[in-house]
């Protein structure tokens, strides 16, 4: 079944990257089809790819003839198709714990510093790039914040976001600090967000989902 | 059980919208807590709420002593400690369509367009009320078009976003359109939209969850 698995991917989407990390945490194997969200005014804007995702976002997975799109909505269904090792806890307040620290990622920090968000900031506000990044780092700080309050203040809080088994929490929180090196968010305030990202760094599942890793980064090309 | 939920709210948020629709869903009674979101810099950031909710985001769910952060993990909380009626379809596929529906909105809509971020293009790029309407009428279309597409050109579509039972799709989708009225964004391009929230505002479900319901609302106050 997980030969069938096809993940359109671009090497430095941060959606994408959670969605590697949760399909190398299963071991299942899969192919990476590259879609270059810059390269000619974005190949997510372009048949055949958009037809697959009609919001032009990647990523997208293909499990056979199913269609999914939302990577969120990937970790909950690979989740419940695949379902060891887990990615969420077995408790219905570990899931809620986990998913909220997971959206306090997906829904209220990475949207908000998506690249079309940033091209929108040029195109209606003529932000230039010291002002993009001015942004990004707002919302990366504001969401690390509350993110570092929320795993500090937790008994739950173990090697990695929940427990000592990494899970849906860490393949987003891993991205995000990856993207928040790219645009110099100063890190210094966030001590346990540094120790999971460290610890999350010795596993060969996020090693190998990193975007200098994928097949359409520019190295390896 | 369900006499031990308090929900802090604002009424006029969307996050709390949706998780106002799923607890009327499941015939749960409730607490309503009023956080404001404006008056005195806003609730959300002061003690006591703040420690409740370290994002300093509304909604939080009080289920007895858990206390639930992030709107759509309590949609799932809800559908995992009260299952009937379900608010996720039974089959992976299925669950996978609603998620990516529901995320469509509230990972790719409603996170750029909230009240904090309005604000932030105010003190960055002194945005006026004008500018701040440009910015939500071009997110709303552009996921609104998506949903469109999604939702036309799918045999799962029925009377509701996922066949004949309202769910967490739903949830998500008419608070979005009520904000999207509110914004005064055209709306004529998207009547499946517009059909399955007419078919929704038929429920007393939706209906007592509607902004100007809430015990906070200025009209009852």
């Amino acid at each position: 079944m997980s030969s069938d698995l096809i993940l359109y991917s671009y090497w430095r989407s941060s959606a994408a990257f959670r969605v590697r990390i949760a399909l190398n945490l299963k071991g299942l194997r899969y192919e990476t089809r590259a879609v270059h969200l810059v390269r000619d005014g974005g190949e997510q804007h372009a048949l055949p790819y958009a037809a697959l995702n009609p919001q032009e976002l990647v990523p997208t997975l293909l499990d056979g003839e199913r269609v999914i799109t939302q990577s969120m909505a990937m970790l909950e269904y690979l989740d419940e198709t695949r379902p060891q090792p887990p990615l969420l806890p077995a408790d219905a307040a570990g899931r809620a714990r986990v998913r909220a620290l997971s959206q306090a990622v997906a829904c209220d920090i990475h949207p908000i510093g998506n690249l079309r968000v940033l091209q929108r900031l040029g195109a209606q506000f003529d932000a230039d790039d010291e002002q993009k990044a001015l942004w990004m780092r707002h919302w990366v700080a504001s969401g690390f914040h509350a993110l570092e309050t929320m795993l500090a203040g937790s008994a739950q809080t173990g090697r990695y976001c929940h427990g000592d088994v990494p899970g849906m929490a860490d393949a987003c929180l891993v991205p995000q600090v990856y993207n928040a090196r790219r645009w110099n968010v100063p890190l210094e305030d966030y001590p346990t967000l540094l120790r999971i990202d460290a610890a999350c760094a010795e596993l060969d599942a996020f090693r190998e989902a990193l975007p200098e890793r994928q097949p359409d980064a520019p190295s390896n090309r």
